[in-house]
């Protein structure tokens, strides 16, 4: 027979069993969160019509995008779960009670550069509130402090959230008299790689003035408490009413994520902050581990007024944050911020001596029925094997089930990890493992 | 602004969120039962290598399959879990240890014609136990009790399994001087609907004898219990080496299904099952529901001993089964076997009066910490639009936080089911609602 060598594609990846169960177990972790906080879960095709993908059109995203074609018909594989939703608010707008709110985590395909720790498909696992024509700021406060919620669900307490306004930012260049925003943005969003010099030296190419310059500077290098910064800032510049409106809006989000129990330390006033100039129009934020700030935005999203705008003409308007699952899980590792610790698929392994397979799988159903993961080694063969297998996947009990074991209604139960052993009769196994 | 109307590709599905809410339910349901039977969760690219998924090739599927080309790499959306498990424990052999056990619950595509309950993507919903070599009889019985199993956790208690073995059916049309199995098996394959008659005439088109015909009469029409069949098909024709494999292997399976705890009533012996003929070697079955037959197999799978014979040279043997949840979820609804009462994304919802956001989130934010999930409604607006929402979100209670409850430290809490109300203090709620 004529054989594929098994592979996969470049820039794709796959985990082997004991890793899928962490990644799990990090996966559930995040959806139990989203739930607990009313979320509903949303799932929506991987393939849809190229048109309504990519409604919005131009950009990095659609060269990257997945695209096929089957009879006449233009398909497009989603390359993130924003647009999915801003389509299905549109779509389901009459069935939809407002303010919906959604989680959604699943995967998504972008063809970008191959590169490690960057996939070509990977999770998002994303929440979004989406309004009907108005949505209160209480919103992008419970958007704000979910993150910390769910990052110290997963064990992740030393996070920041670096929160920006985009009326912050609009008005205060306004006041500058910097008219070209995108352009000024895109040279500070390289801020932290090139430094401020060849920033200043870019603003400079794009006829920045001294003083812009100066105050620019102070801008992005303001210190203190969130509070203490948006002060700070109210003498920085003229007053005007986009960045009247920013700093309205950022106090009142910062009060309410008080109210959430979101504590100060987490939050960060961070005016480099942009991100998707066409797209969110308030709070804009991104999430950093503490110490580990050279990983980038672990989790990211912020307020955009007009979300299904390609859609619909009613206003949608929308807060929501994304954790890009696959990438966190390969950068908890490499930082060593996640216990990599094997766990196996079930807690008890019974291994039957020749002959007991029956009584084997008897024990191990009744053991299911407590509660307990359980299954029966059922290949036959010696005892070096078998211990060989329960070593194999990680399992952290094994039972062996003979003769003696049946007519006395009892096991000798041992502890993988620390190699004890215990003799426990049949109807105390379960309370023993709990 | 130019607009694309909001709508998804034919054939493709989503669902409202209170749908969704419920075949989530069906889903955990599914995925915790074969999570208890210790079997490791397996995620592997929904994109394979075209050459990899279609090593196989020919057939119906290969004209269904979704294929794409970025640059030079021809590429291939998985049809089934199947080829993916196989090509995976190929590729990873050297990782894994054997019996390989696992589940995979994920969307797979097919470009189907378009058809009520057939949809282009929907969920497969596997477990397969892949050995080395060798795979126990063993694991044939406890694949077919998972049915079971995982049907009486979704409330699905009245099934029947359909067993054959792919042995019993060559060894009997062997003893029979039919050689053609293919040919036999496809016209076998139309009887529930075309009827014997027909399946006769068709017969005697493909060269049958009158005496053939009897017997493949008999066969097919034998009843009782499974063993009482086995039984009877030992004095239809003269045993051959096929018909005693297939004789004893049936047996062992259902003798070890008993130790499995899956009583016989669930168990029917159809001879007319094959399923895929190249595919399946040993036990194959199927599954109905009682009363709704017409519905076809809920659940399907068998023996396959060269799973991975297109990647490896090793001989990976296998047993599995797959239940397809998004036709399955749309047949229940159908036959009006599934409750599709409305449940909400939340237990709670808070409803605060004007100027209470802050206390509603605060006294949310501790029934969380409690275990109860719930959100506020922070749009402002009077009480009629607040309960408007309530009730089109489906949550079971509401409660109001106004000046008198905060002073009191008590809400009145409002069953949104029966209408009741009761006044209950603050830290009694989470208690109150469990």
């Amino acid at each position: 027979m004529s054989q594929v060598k098994a592979s996969i594609l470049p820039g794709f990846i796959e985990l082997l069993p004991e890793e899928q169960i962490l990644f799990e177990g990090l996966k559930n972790t995040i959806e139990t969160t989203y739930k607990k906080a009313g979320f509903y879960p949303l799932d929506t095709p991987v393939l849809e019509k190229k048109e309504v993908l990519l409604a919005k059109g131009g950009g990095e995203t659609e060269k990257q995008v997945y695209e096929l074609t089957k009879g006449k018909t233009d398909m497009a594989m989603r390359f993130d779960l924003t647009v999915p939703l801003a389509r299905y608010v549109a779509q389901h707008y009459n069935d939809l009670s407002f303010p919906f709110r959604r989680y959604h985590i699943a995967k998504v395909y972008r063809g970008e550069r191959n590169q490690k720790g960057r996939y070509r498909e990977f999770y998002q696992c994303d929440i979004d509130i989406v309004g009907d024509e108005k949505l209160d700021l209480a919103n992008d406060a419970e958007v704000i402090s979910m993150i910390q919620e769910v990052f110290a669900a997963m064990g992740l307490e030393e996070i920041t959230i670096h929160v920006n306004h985009r009326k912050i930012l609009s008005g205060f260049f306004k006041a500058l008299g910097m008219e070209d925003l995108t352009e000024v943005l895109r040279i500070l969003d390289k801020y932290d790689k090139i430094g401020w010099e060849a920033v200043r030296d870019q603003l400079r190419d794009l006829g920045s003035t001294e003083e812009q310059e100066k105050k620019l500077y102070e801008f992005i290098h303001l210190t203190g408490s969130p509070e203490e910064k948006l002060h700070a800032l109210e003498d920085l510049v003229a007053m005007n009413e986009d960045l009247k409106v920013g700093l309205d809006e950022m106090r009142e989000i910062l009060s309410l994520t008080k109210a959430y129990g979101l504590e100060e330390k987490y939050l960060d006033l961070d005016l480099k902050i942009a991100r998707g100039l066409d797209y969110y129009t308030g709070v804009v934020f991104e999430t950093s581990l503490n110490g580990h700030e050279q990983i980038g935005s672990v989790c990211s999203g912020g307020r955009y007024d007009h979300l299904a705008k390609h859609y619909s003409k009613k206003d949608l308007p929308g807060v929501g944050m994304s954790i890009g699952l696959s990438r966190l899980f390969y950068q908890l590792q490499e930082e060593d911020l996640i216990s990599m610790e094997k766990k196996g698929p079930c807690q008890i392994l019974v291994l039957p001596m020749d002959g007991f397979v029956k009584e084997a799988i008897d024990l191990s159903c009744r053991l299911k029925n407590q509660g307990i993961s359980s299954f029966v080694y059922k290949e036959h063969g010696k005892m070096k094997k078998m211990f060989k297998y329960a070593d194999g996947i990680h399992v952290p009990y094994v039972l062996i089930l003979g003769e003696e074991e049946v007519k006395n209604q009892s096991v000798s139960l041992k502890d993988m990890r620390t190699g004890a052993q215990e003799q426990v009769a049949f109807n105390e196994i379960a309370d023993h493992i709990k």
